[in-house]
């Protein structure tokens, strides 16, 4: 875990500031030495943190050079301090790093409606840029941690000679429609902030939004993306395109994956793949609503084969279909055929696959071709656990 | 417990027939000695249960002599052995009683999937209408309880001298925009089936249409009322209907509670209030997603006044708002103000509110007049031992 490659002329680090107790790590920074173009997404929720306002503003200029980030406190609901705060964060960043602010963005994750301390983040500017280097994106990766477990970042090299890196947070509050939890993603390919922002959505779309764990969205969402043009290698022609599509999905989804199996409790992921539907519309509302039904996730806890509670949701899922149609799988057993069970006891079949840490849950309407797919977990002891406790 | 009062006219009794184990009840009767006017609501899910259409079908006459209801077995995703086993029931109960078949209603709730031994409940039919009595009410909702701890009756008598009597199960798989639980209304008051129609409608809209534990509704759901006018007063004037509509009400309110208590790993029974909301129609699609928040829930279950998920949940449920004028209180005390932490430290009197077993959350938008309450609880550790385990 200790040697992720960073993307040539990219530096990193993190460290503990003082926002969470016993030096654990909480403030993060990533520079790319030359400028680089950007692009973000960002939550959807109507509350967003000043940090996120902040970043949608200056990403219109599509111009990068660092990333700030704190974890352990959310700079959210805190009133006008909360911008004063993160323009303070990213002006400490920019006069350490001898820069232009306004190419410096910031994020920040943790407790909502508690003041930032944004003094400790000022007195540790220096040292944070001091501790800069071509391996710290491992210790960044681990400063932005809030429930999570491990670190989590995932690097690949492309064949015309790039890199690209990636680092994501979150074990909790994640459900689709949204931006994402927090993830950073450099490169030093050569790509224009227009195309960037086309990439970054249709990757995100396929990858961080279709996963889910408890179907809450923070205020404080953000997926940002650099690219610095270091390699010598640009983004021109749709060859170039599709190979770097390619690699920023995989990277994408790796860290989508990473993040459920981190995931608050998780014990399994279960793919809900959705077939058969009216459009593709319906089989999204019933995709959504079985990944996030509470009977269905502590069915899959229980490891038990209740496909009852699934044609249950699908039922209630606010699509049109007909139930007299409805086929459901685990994996390849097929539990129900025109929503009856079927014929020969195929219990111990699909319970065998629920014992299984990852399984795909297909429900195949047999009236359309839409389609749709989710990526989900289970609800577990310890869900509830680390959700009860969370600030205590 | 033991001495619910039934209305004139009315008879019932539950007893053992064997679908379930350990001679645990598992088949009720309710029974109209005269022929009584009629009217229910059902679950909105596409997959609905052969009794279920069956009786949507029979409710079509407005006349009721009876009702027979089974626990155990949900007799849904059966295929035509379905609505056969349905008819069945019902012929077994009317040729016992020796009343036309189509004046009898019926219900099951348990588990989805699995054929209905409905030969067991045919070879007690008889045993059934032996066993009833003007003081069976309580030993039929026994009967019909699944995962419920305690059988839920209410009973009010009116001034005009007529009574009315209720009776609900249902523990989990509860959420509104549906019907609700099983639920048997009996009264001995005399009034026409559409106004039946009109006063259970508006008073499931305001009563278990509001109620929540897990966001999940079931292939079975069914309100039946009947109403004999065996005590001699018939609803006619307004007043009348005021009186009338103002107890089924406030039975159908009391057993939504004690659905809630009874929920399963409840220990908070939460007011979710949302108010100055554009219209409406935004207060309720707040209200709905806060009222189904996993981190909401968990946070209630912990006693923790995270009113940080609170604001993130109502900004995420697709209305709009303004950002900077929300008012989060628990009970009487102001926790956020403008979508600020309120000055002067409000934690412990709110953690205070929170150590109680109900409370009130208000949301206050500020910006309209719309409206919406909803009813919801905690999520437990028990929440996720009862269905993880269900089957088992």
């Amino acid at each position: 875990m200790n040697n992720t490659t960073l993307p040539k002329g990219f530096k990193a680090f993190g460290m503990s500031c003082g926002i969470k107790k016993d030096n654990i790590k909480d403030l993060g920074l990533i520079y790319s030495e030359k400028p680089a173009n950007a692009a973000g997404v960002f939550t959807k929720n109507v509350i967003k943190a000043a940090p996120v306002l902040l970043c949608i503003e200056r990403i219109k200029t599509g111009k990068f050079r660092a990333a700030v980030a704190n974890s352990g406190n959310a700079n959210c609901c805190v009133g006008p301090t909360g911008m004063e705060s993160a323009l303070r964060m990213t002006r400490a960043a920019a006069k350490a790093l001898d820069i232009d602010e306004t190419s410096v963005y910031t994020a920040s994750t943790g407790v909502i409606g508690a003041p930032l301390p944004v003094s400790k983040i000022e007195n540790a500017a220096e040292m944070l840029v001091k501790g800069l280097s071509e391996n710290g994106m491992d210790s960044f990766a681990e400063s932005i941690m809030t429930t999570d477990t491990v670190p989590k970042t995932v690097t690949r090299t492309a064949k015309s000679g790039y890199t690209i890196t990636g680092t994501a947070k979150g074990a909790g509050m994640i459900r689709p429609d949204m931006a994402t939890m927090l993830s950073f993603i450099v490169t030093d390919a050569g790509a224009i902030s227009e195309y960037l922002y086309k990439a970054l959505k249709k990757a995100a779309d396929i990858t961080m939004n279709i996963i889910t764990i408890d179907g809450d969205t923070s205020t404080n969402d953000t997926v940002l993306i650099a690219a610095n043009g270091e390699s010598g290698f640009d983004i021109t022609t749709g060859e170039d395109e599709k190979e770097f599509e390619s690699i920023l999905e995989s990277i994408m989804f790796d860290l989508s994956k990473m993040m459920l199996e981190d995931g608050e409790g998780v014990t399994k992921i279960v793919t809900i793949a959705v077939k058969g539907a009216s459009n593709d519309e319906d089989a999204a509302k019933i995709a959504d609503t079985i990944a996030h039904s509470p009977l269905v996730k502590t069915a899959f806890f229980g490891e038990d084969a209740n496909w009852g509670r699934i044609i249950a949701a699908t039922g209630r899922a606010g699509a049109a279909f007909n139930p007299e149609t409805v086929d459901i799988l685990f994996d390849d057993v097929i539990v129900a055929e025109n929503s009856v069970a079927r014929a020969g006891n195929m219990e111990e079949a699909a319970s065998a696959v629920l014992k299984k840490p990852e399984f795909t849950v297909t429900v195949n309407l047999n009236i359309g071709q839409g389609t749709a797919r989710m990526l989900t977990t289970d609800f577990s002891y310890d869900y509830i656990k680390i959700n009860a406790d969370y600030r205590s």
